[in-house]
């Protein structure tokens, strides 16, 4: 940072992983999805990437990253956090472009926008993407999967109000796995990240299920 | 990453904060140091700031973390991990400029080599930096001190074989407070972090202290 440099520039983008949970094509069953871009230049021209752009000057990495998100799904105020900078030397392209790159969470009760030239693709069955996108997608994945068993991220899958069951639907359709719902719901309820709102669905007939908040807004405790 | 870059460059420096565990020059209680260089030049010249420089176009970004580990500690192979990219618009200088920083442990039985225009600070008692640095030596204390509640990362600063004692002798320090040895002893031992290696400290008279190393080597879980 103190000296001038002098060789060849690195070029910086932004890009932003998104991941929305919608019912897999094949099996109905819900999963994650995110949206990419087709790139219609070289390098990689016609291959799916995700969508970013270079770092305008006059904006905060967050910025870039929530102005993607809005041009991509039309949704701005989600959860967003940064998720890793890539800029390993062979990440592909001509030019040296080092990517610090974010994630952000869409809630189910939101409906992306329909966006020209973005197309969603089930995050865990992606083509073969431009650049290193492919790993990008992979530690994204990674990240949300060891992230949600131990912090309270999948409130921000879920609406304002939601059952418990609600909460463990967005945990399996994460981890790929079924969870025993009594202990799933001892374990939300020790962890003190959720409340009772003291109503309950409206319309079940028999044992309406209990509604929930999250107990504290969901931030990312992060710097900027 | 798609559209050639038309406005104001953005400059990318990396930068590397580096943790060593030394004894509070006023109280004597093993606390937190970290390495800063002084500013030769302006903007903030005089200024402390953290150890880095402009990326390279032929480095990737750990190479160049880890060879600011090499010049400023004169040690390489240690625990080194991203811990985040700042890059907001105000954070000081005339150049837009965004810092990948990286976060270095420096274990306890490696002695820091002396280099020159490098100075060692009590982490928690920095004097007004260059740029955000203050910003960023808050967010690497933040992250340390998160991390090592639920991580083995306190490996990274005892040697190849450490006492119980010895590891929690790490975790007060960082988390500068004293910790129950039984309940530390049960919560490691439960955690499978660290196996015990059969032998004993040497020359102990009575119950000599059992010697553990780590159950699977400390590795950052990062794309590259």
């Amino acid at each position: 940072m103190t000296q001038q440099f002098t060789g060849q520039r690195v070029d910086l983008a932004v890009s932003t992983v998104i991941f929305a949970l919608r019912p897999h094509p094949r099996t109905g069953k819900l999963t994650l999805w995110l949206p990419l871009v087709r790139r219609n230049r070289q390098p990689y021209e016609g291959k799916w990437a995700l969508p970013g752009g270079p770092l305008a000057a006059e904006h905060d990495l967050v910025t870039s990253a929530r102005q993607t998100l809005e041009s991509t799904v039309g949704i701005s105020e989600t959860y967003l956090e940064q998720l890793y900078s890539f800029g390993a030397v062979d990440r592909g392209g001509d030019e040296r472009t080092v990517s610090v790159v974010y994630w952000a969470l869409v809630p189910r009760d939101r409906e992306p926008a329909v966006v020209d030239g973005v197309e969603w693709f089930v995050a865990d069955e992606v083509p073969e993407l431009a650049f290193d996108h492919n790993a990008v997608v992979a530690y994204g994945l990674d990240r949300l999967r060891a992230k949600i068993t131990y912090s309270p991220i999948a409130l921000a899958f879920v609406g304002a109000q939601f059952t418990l069951a609600d909460l463990r639907t967005v945990h399996e359709a994460v981890l790929r796995k079924t969870i025993d719902p009594a202990n799933f719901r001892r374990q939300v309820l020790a962890g003190g990240t959720v409340v009772p709102t003291g109503t309950y669905v409206q319309g079940a007939s028999h044992r309406p299920p209990a509604l929930y908040r999250a107990a504290v807004p969901l931030t990312t405790k992060e710097p900027r």
